[in-house]
């Protein structure tokens, strides 16, 4: 038994040799297949990549031929070799990326250059014998001190590779100034064979296919309001009915792509501050003037990050253990649609009135009518009758309720902060021929409850005249404000 | 009248001056000041920051030396300045940072030179006419090609800086063997001061103080989940006690500090993303072997952040303007109390644990009571009779209930992942002298509720008799198995 159940492990190893040795080109075509898929993805996902690439690739030959031709070499000498490196090491993605590191590294070399000069002249003031001691504590304190600077926040946000250059030439500088007697001729050759590298750099990145921080920036945010609001606009609909379908507590069919989207606005908050500081160093550019407010879109980031942790919230809900009860659902499924709705409305009319840099004000009916959404729903709440309901049952509906208040919040901080970027930026005002097309200025759209008392309704009057004196402009005359009989009314 | 008004401006305008003048030396002292303020919490925030700074000089000091002393300086010559480039270039706060950045530089060196004098040599056969341009296509191509893969995000973490430089070794002995004639001397000069530099760098970084990344994202892990206990230990007191004694909706007085540590968890993905890059470079140091699971911590901390998350929406609770009704919070508050609290004792213990490297179990009781806490929460809810209250007002507590039950899940699920760790990182087991010290044993704490029927009080019974099976462990003779008469009573 034991011999046979040998022989057969015996067997069973060898038509596993045997077929993984046929299978090594098998798997050596699956892996280069998936090699190549994986760079037709990168390069579909964003062709700016492979242009980026080619650039390099460009620059790199360019200032190549400071070594080619000849009467360049006979200027530069091997100082050319620092044209090569400068290419390499500063061009980046963007344009404002590319300018950062160039200039931080011209200006560093500079001063550095003069600064290690004037030191190599201090220490040759102590003899031959006390000049190498003087330099060696002179780069000691000075390479100290400028790598500790690194450490603060602002210096690193936008000098850190400035100061990592202006470390490497004064040691450069100080240290050869020891050997080499022609030290002026040689910093003077290095500054300029840099120069043109950098020069180089910044011109093929502004003037071929330029990518700019600040453009990029500017559609992040864009796109992150746009994520949030096709969660909200698709999250009514996918709690209540999917509920109501099969009472399992999965999300529509079309249910990934919306449920996804937001999770990447979590974790945004380093590229956009990456993508901020780099804008700022860019000119002006397309839409864009010099000093754009590029500090205020951290602002409408953070702010959309905040709404994005309420939606995570919220989003547990949906997949909650725990089954909702549908009458209550019901009850507040107006509110709630209508509160998800609007938000989503006003977010998305916002990441337009962003993307085509103008005015936003036409989003403040949507942020209005949820707050009047918002309004409706405390009044379902206060007059909905619990007598017969399991409590337990009605909590999950709650959360989600009181997640969604929270949201319009959210959804109105956003609006705001977009307002104030509009009027920095001077987004260009919308002309009086879009304001027909505005999607419907309904200013209160009440559910009429199956009512307990006769209270509630005048209630809903009282909401409406808050809502007209909180938002003024609601009453020019080119806006239809609808008298309460025009009332749209749902449920 | 405008006459007199003028000469007063012009007087305060003068006045303005005048102090701005004299203001000026104060100005330049408090700025002094500020700096030195802002250094000094920098220092204290993180001595190793001002340790790391005198370590760049030691090293930076040493590779000088290659120029000072003659004899290496008549063996290396100019290349001696690589040396000095390489400490510049790829000294890093932690080990595994200048490990990983002196490893690629040496190893991206070393191939693209060798690839560099085959391409010169290729490039040689087409004639002293066509050599150029063969030199400039093959660079690039082959700028092109590796700038592309520095997109692909595997290579973007661990290589992207081995591409860099082999682009730049590539491009620089590409371009140079066209001119000098002894490449093969002067490529191997090169390698080994980059390697004297590189290995300068890695001794003084190891031995000197070292600052591991390993360590340091063990630590920051563990102290993100001592963060969310102290936020989840104070929560049940902050939102239970400060409505009821001021009804504002203000936080304990020590508020401030528990409210805040959370929130530098939401965005620690990054750099735990890098800490963990670096940390699989290092060798096994103290308490870590080589291949610690690194990987794993970059799991608990994304539950961390899930938690984090929710305590973000938890805590829009405690600031929310609708009053919540003192009556139902505090049928709620109990049960709400206990799983926040133990919520929070589980992480503190789960912490303690990782901290001291030893097996988490111990922290089983915890979330077990956590869950048991969470099904009393459940009965009172069910049992609530909610006939005369107002229902608007349940709607912020119910929400508070409820994100706290999605909370302990997370808690679970944090503990269940630390539990995995110390499976894969071989924690040591505690030892039995280690489980009387453990805090109370208790599986399950009832409530009486003022009842609406007897059927209550066997629920509590089924609850017990789940737990015991899902968790049999604790029926060793060691613990302390409550019987039910000995349950402890709330409220």
């Amino acid at each position: 038994m034991d011999i046979e159940s040998t022989a057969q492990e015996k067997a069973r190893f060898c038509g596993i040799a045997c077929g993984s040795a046929k299978a090594l080109p098998d798997m050596l075509k699956a892996k280069v297949i998936s090699i190549a898929k994986s760079i037709m993805k990168l390069e579909q996902d964003d062709p700016r990549r492979l242009i980026h690439s080619l650039k390099v690739g460009l620059a790199l030959t360019l200032v190549s031929l400071l070594y080619y031709a000849r009467p360049l070499y006979d200027g530069f000498g091997v100082s050319g070799m620092w044209a090569v490196l400068t290419v390499v090491v500063v061009f980046e993605f963007t344009v404002g990326g590319t300018l950062s590191k160039s200039l931080n590294r011209g200006f560093a070399t500079f001063s550095a250059g003069a600064l290690g000069i004037g030191a190599d002249y201090f220490a040759g003031l102590f003899g031959k014998q006390g000049e190498p001691i003087v330099l060696g504590i002179l780069v000691f304190l000075l390479a100290t001190a400028a790598t500790f600077s690194r450490f603060f926040p602002r210096i690193k946000a936008r000098y850190d590779y400035g100061v990592l250059i202006f470390i490497l030439t004064f040691s450069l500088v100080a240290v050869s100034g020891y050997r080499v007697d022609e030290l002026v001729v040689l910093a003077h050759q290095r500054l300029s064979t840099i120069i043109m590298g950098g020069a180089t750099c910044m011109l093929i990145s502004i003037f071929v296919c330029p990518v700019w921080a600040g453009e990029d920036l500017h559609r992040a945010v864009a796109s992150n309001l746009e994520k949030l609001a096709s969660y909200l606009e698709g999250f009514g609909g996918a709690y209540f009915q999917s509920h109501e379908d099969d009472g399992s507590g999965v999300v529509s069919k079309d249910g990934k792509s919306f449920h996804q989207g937001y999770k990447s606005i979590l974790n945004s908050k380093n590229s956009e501050e990456s993508l901020a500081n780099f804008a700022r160093w860019e000119p002006g550019h397309g839409r864009f003037r010099l000093r754009h407010p590029w500090k205020h879109y951290l602002k409408i980031g953070a702010l959309a990050r905040q709404c994005a942790y309420q939606i995570e919230a919220i989003n547990g809900c949906i997949d909650s253990d725990i089954q909702a009860s549908q009458e209550f659902k019901s009850k507040i499924e107006g509110s709630c649609k209508r509160m998800s709705a609007e938000c989503g409305k006003a977010l998305k009319a916002l990441a337009t009135a962003m993307k085509t840099m103008t005015d936003p004000s036409s989003t403040n009916p949507h942020v209005e009518n949820s707050k009047a959404a918002m309004k409706d729903l405390k009044f379902a709440l206060k007059a909905a009758s619990l007598e017969d309901e399991d409590f337990l049952a009605i909590v999950p509906a709650a959360t989600v309720a009181s997640i969604l208040v929270e949201i319009v919040k959210s959804v109105e901080k956003i609006s705001e902060a977009a307002n104030e970027l509009s009027q920095l930026a001077r987004f260009k005002k919308v002309e009086p021929t879009v304001s027909p097309e505005k999607p419907q200025q309904l200013l209160h759209r009440g559910i009429i409850q199956p009512v307990l008392d006769a209270d509630s309704n005048d209630n809903v009057v009282i909401a409406i005249h808050e809502i007209s004196t909180d938002s003024p402009e609601n009453e020019k005359p080119g806006h239809q404000v609808p008298k309460p009989g025009q009332r749209f009314m749902e449920v």
